[in-house]
C-alpha cells in the first residue's frame, strides 16, 4: 500500500506525538490531492500535544494533526472547478453542513454543524493530503508561502480586527500572543488613531511596538487607566478592543476603560467563572461580540488584500521559527515554552 | 412666593413622599414652562420610594420625583424656537452635556456627563415645571394622552427592540414587565416571524399573548429549551434576544437557546455576581450589547411613527390604572405591589 | 426515447410557441430530476413570447420556456444532500459560478458569470426538469403551492422592499404591476408607516389599497406633489422609492418627492435616454441601488418567514388566472394583454 | 462706527470684488467673535467671482464672501458653552434649523432649511466674524493652522472617500483637483488595496501618485478599461468610485468599469443633461450615493483623527499658495486659471 509521512498524534497522554507512515490519501470528486509545502503549529495543536481537558474529551486518538498549511494542487476530482492542478492554496480548516440557513445565506462560519480539520478528524501535517475544494483558497504566489502557511491564524486576526469600523478609532489589544501581535498592523492599515496593547511579556510588548502599536503596558506594572492617563491619548475610553488573551482580568480591565457605546470583539476563550461589570455593559451601552474562526470567505479576501497592501512586512516578524518537519518534537517544545512566535514545519 | 404642588421625596427613609407647595419654576432663554396633565410612574421611582441601595448612593432629598410625563406649553423662552405656546409635549429626561463628541455627532444618549431628571435633580411630579427645551417632544395630538406620558418607558422598549433587525426572525424576550410587554407588538410590527416571551407572572404572560406573542413560557414549570421543542417553532435557537426581566438566570437561559451568530439586546440591570457561559458566547459568535435611554431622537421619531401605524391601541392595554395626583400614596403603593401595568397620575 | 412534454420557444419570430415532445431530462452528481406541479408566466416569458429586440439578442430557439416553478423531488444524484426525494421545492433561476469573489464571499446574486434558467438554457415550463441541487429552495409545505410557483417575482419583491430599512418611514412604490404589489403588504410588515403606490391603471391601485397601501395616485390625473399634499401624510418627501414601473416619468417624479437623504431602490427597468435631475440626487443625498434577482438565499429565508408570518393571504390576491399547461397559447395571450395578475399553468 | 475689513463681492458681473471697510460684528447669546487668521479660496467662491449662472441666481450683492478659515475666539457670548476665548477655531458652514427630523436624529447634513455662510449669507473673508457656536470645530493646535484653513474641502474628500468601506478594495476616482487630492491619502488610510485617478491634466495626475495613488489614467490618451486591463490591477471590475469631477463623461465611464454591486458616492456637480447607462445600474446592482457638505460631526472627528494620524503630511502638499489678504485679487485669478492647488489668504 502506497503510503505518506504524517505527525500523529497517537496516545492519550501528553505529548505521545509521533511521525508515521499513513496511507496514502484518496480524493473523491469534489475533492482535490495536495503536496503539502509548509505548515504552522496552532495553539490548538498545542492543546492535543498537553492533551488537557479540552483535548481528552474532543480528540480521538490516533489523528493526524494540524490544520495550517501551504500546498500545492496536484490532482482534483472531477467536479472541481474551482482550483487547478499547480495552484498554490491554503485553505479553510472548518468543513460546514452547505445546507441550513447559515449556509446558504452567506455565513457558514455560523454553521452548527462544523466539523474542524485536525480536531474532529485527520489534520494536515502531512506529505500529502486530500481535501474539499470548496475549502480551498488559491494563493496569490507573490506572497511568501510562510505567510500563507499561517493564513488560518490571520484571518482570526483579521476576522476579529474588522468586526467593527476603527477608522480614527482608538483602539485596546489584550494579550500580545501570536493573533493579538497580527491585529495590530490590521488595525493600522484600517486607519486605526491609537493601538494601544496590553501583556505581561516584554518581549511581545517589544514585538507589538514594532508592529506599529503606539504604546503598550505591562499589566504587571501598570494599570491600563494610569496607562492612558499619562500617555493622554485616549479622553473618553476606548471605541473598540479586541480581546486576545483569554485572561478574564484582562477582559474584565479592558470593559472598565472602554468609550460608552464602545465596542469589543472577543476572540480569546473567556474562563468561565468569570464575572464581569454588567452594570458598565449596560449603563454605557457596551457591544461584546464573540468571534469564532474566519467568514468564508470574505475574511480570505479582505487578509489578501491587505497582504497585497504591504501587510506581508509586517506579519513575516511574527514568524519566527522554522523546523524540517522531521523536527516536529523540537518545534512542539519550543512552541510549548512560549519563547516564540509562530513556528513552520517544512515539508520539502 | 407664587408655589405649585409637587410630590417630593423627603426623607432618607422608605417611602417618605410628601405632596407639598414648592416655589412656582421659572425659566431661562432655552427652557420652556409646562403645565403637566398626566405623569406615569417608572421602576425607578419606586426605586426612590424604597430608598434601596441604588436610591442611596444617587438621590439628595428633598427632592420632586418622576420623569415620565406629557404636559402643555405655556410660556417659552427667548431663544426657543423648536416649541410653541399651546403645543402638547413629552421629553427626553436625559440632559446632556452637547460638547462631548456622542453629543456632536449624534450620538447624545451615549454622553458620559448625563443628568437624569427625577434622579439628579427635580422632577417632573408637579403641577407645572420649567424643561430644556432642547429636551422636548412635540405630541401628535391625534395619540392619547395616556400613551405620551409613557413615552420613556415605551422609548426603552422600541430602542431595545430596534437594535438589530428582527424581520423574519425568532425572537425571545425575557421578561414580562411593562417593558418587556411594549416590545411584544413593536417586534409584531418590525416583522418578527415568532416572539416568544418567558416570565414567571401567569397574568402578564396572558397579556402577552393579548399583545401578540405567539407562545409564552412560564420559566417556573418549563425550561425555555422544553418550551420550544414541544412548540416546534425555532430550528436552530433564537436569532434575537430582548433581556427585559434583570434576571441572571434568564439571561442565561437565553444564552443557551440562541442560534449562532445571535444578537442580544440587554436592557434589565443585570446582578454583578452573574456568571454565563462565554463558551457561548465566543463559540456560537453571540452579540451582547447593553441599552440605556433612547436614542435621541430617533427613537422618538420611529415610536410615534409606529404610534401612528397603530401601535398605539396595543400600548393602551398596558396602562392599567389611573390615578389623581392626589392619591399617589395609594398609586404607588399599588406599582410597588407588581399588581398592575402603567400606572398614570392625573394633573388636572 | 423517453419524452416529456415542455412549451418551447421554437421560431426566431413573435409568439412561436409550441408544446412539444422534448427527451426526458436526465441528471449527474449534482443535480436533481423534478416533477413539475406549477409554473408562472414571468414578464420576461412575455418579451420572449413577443421576439422584441431583447429577445432577439439573448435567446437561441429552440428553447424550453420559463424559470418560475414549483415541483416535487423524484431523484436526487448522488453528491446531493441538501433535498431528498418527496420534498416539494422551488428554485432559484439564476446559475452562478461558484468560484468568483461574489460567489464565495457570500453575494452569489452579484455574480458576472450568472446563465439564466429559461433564458440562456433550457427552461421548467415542462413535466419533467433536470435542476441544480444548490439552486434549490425546500417549500413549506404549509404554504400554497401556489404561492411557491411564484417564489421568483415574490423574491424580487421581498429583495427590492427590504433593500433599505422603511420601519416607520414614508414609501414611494412608483408602478403597480404583479411586483409593485407584492411589494405593498411585505412593506406593510416591514413597519412602513404610509405607502403610496403610483400607477396609471386604476384596477391594479384599486388591488393596491386592497392590499394595503395607505393611498395610490394614478399619475394621468394627479402629480405625486399634489396627491401628497393633499393628503398630508407626507412632511418632507418619501424616505424608500420602489422604483417597479420602468417608466423614466414615475422615476423622474419619485426623484423630486424624496426626502433629503432618501433611498431608492431601482428593479424596474429604465429606458436608456432618460434624464433625471442629478442636482437633486446629489444635493438631497439620494442614494440609487439597483436591484436585480434575489439574494441567494437571505431573501428567500426572508420571504418563507414573512409568508409563514401571514404573507401568504396577501400574495393569493395577486395570483388573478390558472389553466392547464395544455392551455398555455390562452394563458400567454392574457399575460400580454395586461388585464392579469399573476397566471399560473398547472402540469397535473 | 468700529469696522474691520472684507473681501466683498459688490457688483452683479464678473469679478466685482472689493476690499471693503465692514461694520465690525457684534455676536448674540449663542454665537462667538472671531480674529480670523487664515481663509482658503473654494471653488463655490470662484463661481461667485466669475458671476455665472448658478451664483446670479443665488447670490445676493453686496455681499461678504468665503466660508473656508481657521481663527481664534475672542469673546463668547452667554450661552455658549462649547468654546473658549483663545481656542482655535474652524466651523461648519451650513446653518441648519436644529428642529427638522434629521437635524435632531444625528443627520443636520441632511436639513433642508441649510444656511450657507458666505452663499446665503454674509461670509468669513474677514478680519472678524460672528459665528454661531455650535457650528465651531475647535482645532487640535498640534496640526497647522494651513489644514485647519482648509477643513471644509478636506472634510468634503472625507465624507465622500468613507462613504463606503474601501478596506481591502479597488476604488476609483475621477477628477483630481484639490478634493479629489485629498481622497487620495484618505482612501489610502483606510486600506484601499487599490487606487485609480483618472483627470486630463498631467500635473494633477503627478501629484495624485506622489499622495499615494496606485496608478493614473490621463483619459486624454486611454481609456479606463484599457488602463486596467494594461495594469492588470483590477480582476471584476471597481468595487468603489469616487466621482470627484463633474464630468458626464467620467461619470459614465466609471459606471462602465464598476464590478458587480459596487457602490458610487458622486461628490461632483453633474450636467443636467448626462444620460448614463442604467442597465449596468441595475443588471450590476450598483449603488449611486449623492454627498453633500459633511456630516455634522462625524466627519469633523475622523477628519482629525486622521490628520492626528499623519494625514497633514500629504494634505500640505495640496496647498500650494499663500498670499497676504491685501493680495486677493491676485489670489483669485491664480486660483481660476486652474494652476494651483488649494490658495490660502493670510489676515495677520
Amino acid at each position: 500500500m502506497k503510503t505518506t509521512k504524517a505527525i500523529v498524534k497517537k496516545t492519550n497522554t501528553p505529548n505521545g506525538l509521533a511521525l508515521e507512515d499513513v496511507p496514502f490519501p484518496t480524493i473523491n470528486h469534489n475533492e482535490v490531492l495536495i503536496k503539502i509545502k509548509k505548515t504552522a503549529i496552532c495553539g490548538t495543536d498545542i492543546h492535543i500535544f498537553n492533551w488537557d481537558e479540552w483535548a481528552q474529551k474532543t480528540i480521538s486518538t490516533p489523528q493526524i494533526m494540524g490544520h495550517e498549511f501551504v500546498g500545492e494542487v496536484i490532482e482534483t476530482g472531477m467536479h472541481v472547478t474551482n482550483v487547478k492542478v499547480g495552484q498554490l492554496v491554503s485553505g479553510e480548516g472548518h468543513i460546514v453542513c452547505g445546507k441550513c440557513r447559515h449556509c446558504i445565506t452567506g455565513f457558514p462560519h455560523l454553521c452548527r454543524q462544523t466539523i474542524g480539520i485536525g480536531v474532529n478528524m485527520d489534520g494536515v501535517f502531512s506529505q500529502y493530503i486530500a481535501f474539499p475544494a470548496s475549502n480551498l483558497w488559491v494563493c496569490d504566489t507573490s506572497i511568501s508561502q510562510d505567510i500563507h502557511s499561517v493564513s488560518d491564524p490571520l484571518g482570526n486576526a483579521t476576522h476579529t480586527a474588522l468586526s467593527f469600523n476603527v477608522l480614527g478609532e482608538d483602539v485596546l489589544v489584550t494579550g500580545a500572543g501570536p493573533i493579538g501581535l497580527m491585529s495590530v498592523p490590521i488595525l493600522k492599515r484600517a486607519g486605526a488613531r491609537s493601538i494601544v496593547v496590553s501583556d505581561i511579556n516584554p518581549t511581545r510588548l517589544e514585538l507589538a511596538k514594532e508592529l506599529g502599536a503606539t504604546t503598550t503596558v505591562d499589566v504587571r506594572h501598570q494599570t491600563l487607566a494610569d496607562a492612558i492617563t499619562e500617555l493622554g491619548i485616549i479622553k473618553e475610553g476606548f471605541d473598540v478592543g479586541l480581546e486576545m488573551s483569554g485572561s478574564g482580568d484582562a477582559f474584565s480591565g479592558m470593559i472598565d476603560v472602554m468609550a460608552n457605546g464602545g465596542k469589543i470583539a472577543i476572540l480569546g476563550i473567556l474562563p468561565q467563572n468569570l464575572q464581569i461589570n454588567w452594570d458598565k455593559v449596560i449603563f454605557n451601552s457596551l457591544t461584546l461580540k464573540g468571534i469564532y474562526g474566519r467568514q468564508m470567505f470574505d475574511t480570505w479576501y479582505r487578509m489578501t488584500a491587505l497582504l497585497q497592501s504591504g501587510l506581508e512586512e509586517e506579519i513575516t516578524k511574527i514568524i519566527t521559527h522554522h523546523f524540517p518537519y522531521t523536527d516536529y518534537a523540537q518545534a512542539f517544545e519550543l512552541m510549548q515554552s512560549g519563547k516564540s512566535g509562530k513556528v513552520i514545519l517544512n515539508w520539502e
